[in-house]
């Protein structure tokens, strides 16, 4: 069930005996003959061994497969096959060919393709790219490994071979995740978390529709704990108690697509400004929201060139700008100046009611805070929202941000609402309720003090990758506020696939967050400097240049080594 | 914890002592004061210690609050207070003065408040409204009941203390939680699944971020189940593998949200359709899209009034027309004739290359393929997608939904996108990878002729309800493919309240859920009943008018019983 490590783009298995005891309905016979009408299910193929009954019960006669655990394997391989059950039908499926070939192929026609196409490499997308889906591996389609569902047969109550085959994919699905959670540098998510206690909530469905603040008559809520959070972070962050608005978000995206919203709707005809680094989130609501917006250069480092913001603003001085400031850039973990690009607007003649600002802190909104002499976010600046990832650096089991802003701003999104008697302020509708558990959970047993310490460890871990690393001849840069270790791009994808690297044209990045041990690093390390050698004849290295990418000052390669 | 069962408008109580045991940080206290300078924590109100170690190491003095579980009721008192630590100070808090009214100030000033105030009672909007975020009372401001976020002790590891008060508050939690959920009519969640075979994933911080069917570096995801979960909805709504995409939503705004968007992608200068009884997040996604939008006008039922529709298009011919197509309205359960949509497409003069169809199937869209003689939603009409909620009629203890399209309105999505070098078609970016498992568990386990009785067993049951309801003299209506009773809005807000029941206007209404059993129904309209007598002076009761909401077939009142 694991995806190999290695590139995968192997045709389908021939299709398999529908009649395996998981196969899933044959792909030709059409829904409506068995809705509604549960005699005529599955007419073909099979055998009705009985009929009656409410609602109807029939049974397919293969039972060959039928075994508990002992025919685990028989049953995983049918579902690899029904998986892939139309790939014999090439005009019938994901499946058909090579899915590697059909998505690239899918991929030229959408005029998206990537230019850094390397020979036996999947293609690799990190454009602009935060964390969130920032690294996509075309050619690796997952109808292949898809775990079909099937209907189950009549008797599955009484054999438990249904419960019983789940229970071995879920068993195994479970081995999987130890194995991938084990090797896992490349996203900045937080591993390290143990939320034993909260187990016992797991079953209900909780569910914070509509405003933190307003309650709804469904009363299994979660709203006291998330109005804790988003006071402790509200607090974090200066801004009072009654003059914050914000919520618990799906991810960091929902919090770029709240600011920027509320940006737009403060000023409907401002243009938005973000670096070419920013999270493609940011773009994304550009197009999504029809507005005009402005990429604006980046330093080596990754942070915003203010030069170029303030050639484009005299460009533009005429309308509003909407700014999105990077707490964090995804690759290189580039903090932008939030400071200079006040300075910088103020200097272009942008007066407070004329620009507003949405910080995307994704990763550093929360660790920024904790690092001595970093420039500070804080809603005592001309700021209008700020944005965060709950799973990244707080570490929680599922996607979460948080996301808050004025309530003056809100006021103005609220305005237009006529459709709704009450604040329809955030994005999504009905919204996870576990998620403010988790987050009240770590955010009161670690405190400030305890994330402090936690930011401090990971600044210290990741100079010391970047001294390990340095050691052993590789390129590599590491920005004085990150814990973002950006270096040369490993050649071994197998390797890349392993340690979940994300990778941006030449180079690769780990970051280092409170689960990253130094031991981890040092097997990391050690396993990066193997493959690296295996990777030329004799293991004689020659090291790329990644001047550009990273700056001469990082690069190992002989010319800027020596230089 | 739990919001009580009536109307909560209380002040604050008074300031607390601030040295209790948890007590938050002194809200004058910047922020800053502590933060990289752990020695200067706490400098007010709290005697240091001792003070030393990395990251500091600090302890507030009264300890005469930190007991294990005997002092619970005092924690928690503290707790209350805390969170209201502000009460004092109306310049600053959301709980300043009586929220009740303070909110009502903000809402006035906003210009949406709800015409249909009635003394005594909270303001209740449920316009436009589907499940998600409804129901808003407005007047109860969360700030109340929340929950602080405190900085640990420095002891609290030895003592436990911290710990032991986490894991009261979470009894607490969860004992309300029980309660709350076994009152529960109102709102269309599913509450009855048993996923204790998926407890052994809780702990992963599994994420689908971006693309199904593209995997990312990120090795801790749930593709292979995700992908399995779609197969099978495409296959429901009669769409071949290959010709769909979609993708597991956070809820069914996100369907929405995502399906408007591939219709607008469609076509850039359409126009959004939609009747007035849509969800409001439809209303929300013209405008965060910036589309014209035409509100179309209902029937009695609920369900879409055609000839409005086609007088409507005629108007706007010239432009091509997205059309949001309800399978399924929240409160009346009403069903938008599919087909009849189509035809006055047709009969107006559009294409099938002028028009988009999103079918909004947040809760029947599972349902309806297992109704008898329903209208069918299927892939073979000409439609552009359809959505449905994950936590709805499955039952999921996250919300969650799914989204079908056809792969060429993806390829169109996607086609723009020059700023990332794969395919960006979801709205969000990180994707919770726990919500494909709850769902590909289920639907492994029902299989269609599970839901196939469960759908039979709601329908039986929710007209088991409106007998009860019609012989008991109250107005009822039952749409014929529906479950949602819709009945006279009750007029104790408490009895509203204890059921979680949504209303809107005159009218309330209940969901019959597969977790809703006949013998919850008699409780139900036993308490109802006794309700209602207390509500008339000598238990006379006397019957309202709801005839312009529900028919006058269906109302209860003198005038309208009696003809």
């Amino acid at each position: 069930m694991a995806p190999a490590a290695s590139t995968s783009s192997s045709a389908c298995p021939s299709a398999p005996d529908l009649k395996g005891a998981n196969a899933p309905l044959p792909a030709d016979l059409p829904i409506s003959s068995f809705l509604c009408e549960p005699n005529a299910y599955l007419s073909s193929n099979v055998e009705e061994t009985h009929s009656g009954g409410h609602g109807g019960s029939l049974s397919r006669t293969n039972k060959n497969n039928v075994g508990i655990f002992h025919d685990e394997s028989v049953k995983r391989q049918a579902y690899y096959d029904n998986s892939c059950i139309d790939g014999a039908h090439p005009a019938n499926g994901h499946c058909e060919g090579s899915n590697s070939d059909d998505l690239l192929r899918r991929s030229n026609e959408n005029q998206c393709i990537q230019t850094d196409l390397k020979p036996g490499l999947n293609l690799h997308s990190f454009q602009n790219g935060n964390d969130d889906a920032g690294t996509f591996i075309l050619g690796r389609n997952m109808h292949h490994d898809c775990l079909s569902i099937t209907e189950p047969d009549i008797d599955d109550e009484s054999t438990g071979d249904k419960e019983a085959y789940m229970a071995g994919v879920l068993a195994r699905y479970r081995r999987t995740l130890v194995d991938r959670t084990k090797y896992h540098l490349g996203y900045p998510y937080n591993l390290d978390f143990d939320y034993g206690a909260l187990a016992q909530l797991q079953h209900f469905s909780i569910n914070n529709l509509g405003d933190p603040f307003i309650e709804s008559n469904y009363g299994v809520h979660s709203r006291q704990f998330e109005v804790g959070v988003l006071d402790w972070f509200a607090r974090l962050w200066e801004l009072e108690k009654d003059e914050y608005w914000g919520y618990i978000t799906n991810c960091g995206t929902e919090g770029n697509l709240h600011g920027i919203l509320v940006g737009r709707e403060v000023f409907p005809d401002g243009i938005l400004y973000a670096s070419c680094e920013s999270h493609y989130s940011v773009f994304k609501a550009a197009r999504m929201y029809r507005m005009d917006v402005v990429k604006v250069a980046t330093l080596v480092s990754g942070e915003i060139d203010c030069v170029d913001l303030k050639r484009k603003l005299e460009e533009r001085k005429d309308k509003p700008a909407i700014l999105n400031v990077n707490i964090g850039t995804t690759v290189k973990g580039a903090v932008d100046d939030l400071d200079l690009v006040i300075t910088t607007l103020q200097e272009v003649g942008f007066t407070e009611n004329q620009f507003f600002i949405h910080c995307d802190g994704a990763l550093f909104g929360l660790m920024m805070p904790f690092v001595k002499k970093a420039p500070k976010v804080s809603f005592k600046k001309p700021i209008g929202s700020v944005s965060v990832s709950g799973h990244k650096f707080v570490g929680c089991p599922m996607p979460c941000g948080v996301q808050i802003t004025r309530m003056e701003h809100i006021n103005v999104l609220s305005r237009n609402v006529e459709y709704l008697a009450s604040r329809d302020a955030t994005i999504m509708g009905s919204r996870n309720g576990h998620a403010p558990l988790f987050l009240w959970y770590t955010l009161n047993r670690k405190g400030y003090r305890g994330f402090q310490k936690e930011v401090q460890r990971c600044l210290r871990n990741a100079h010391y990758l970047k001294s390990r690393l340095h050691d052993a001849g590789f390129g590599v840069m590491l920005n004085e506020l990150s814990s973002t270790v950006v270096f040369e791009r490993p050649q071994d994808e197998a390797f890349v696939r392993k340690w979940q690297l994300a990778c941006q044209g030449d180079i690769a990045h780990a970051v280092v967050m409170p689960s990253v041990t130094t031991e981890k690093l040092d097997n990391f390390v050690e396993e990066l400097i193997e493959s690296r050698a295996r990777c030329f004849e004799g293991g004689k290295v020659v090291v790329p240049c990644v001047a550009s990418a990273i700056g001469e000052e990082n690069c190992a390669c002989s010319k800027h080594c020596a230089s």
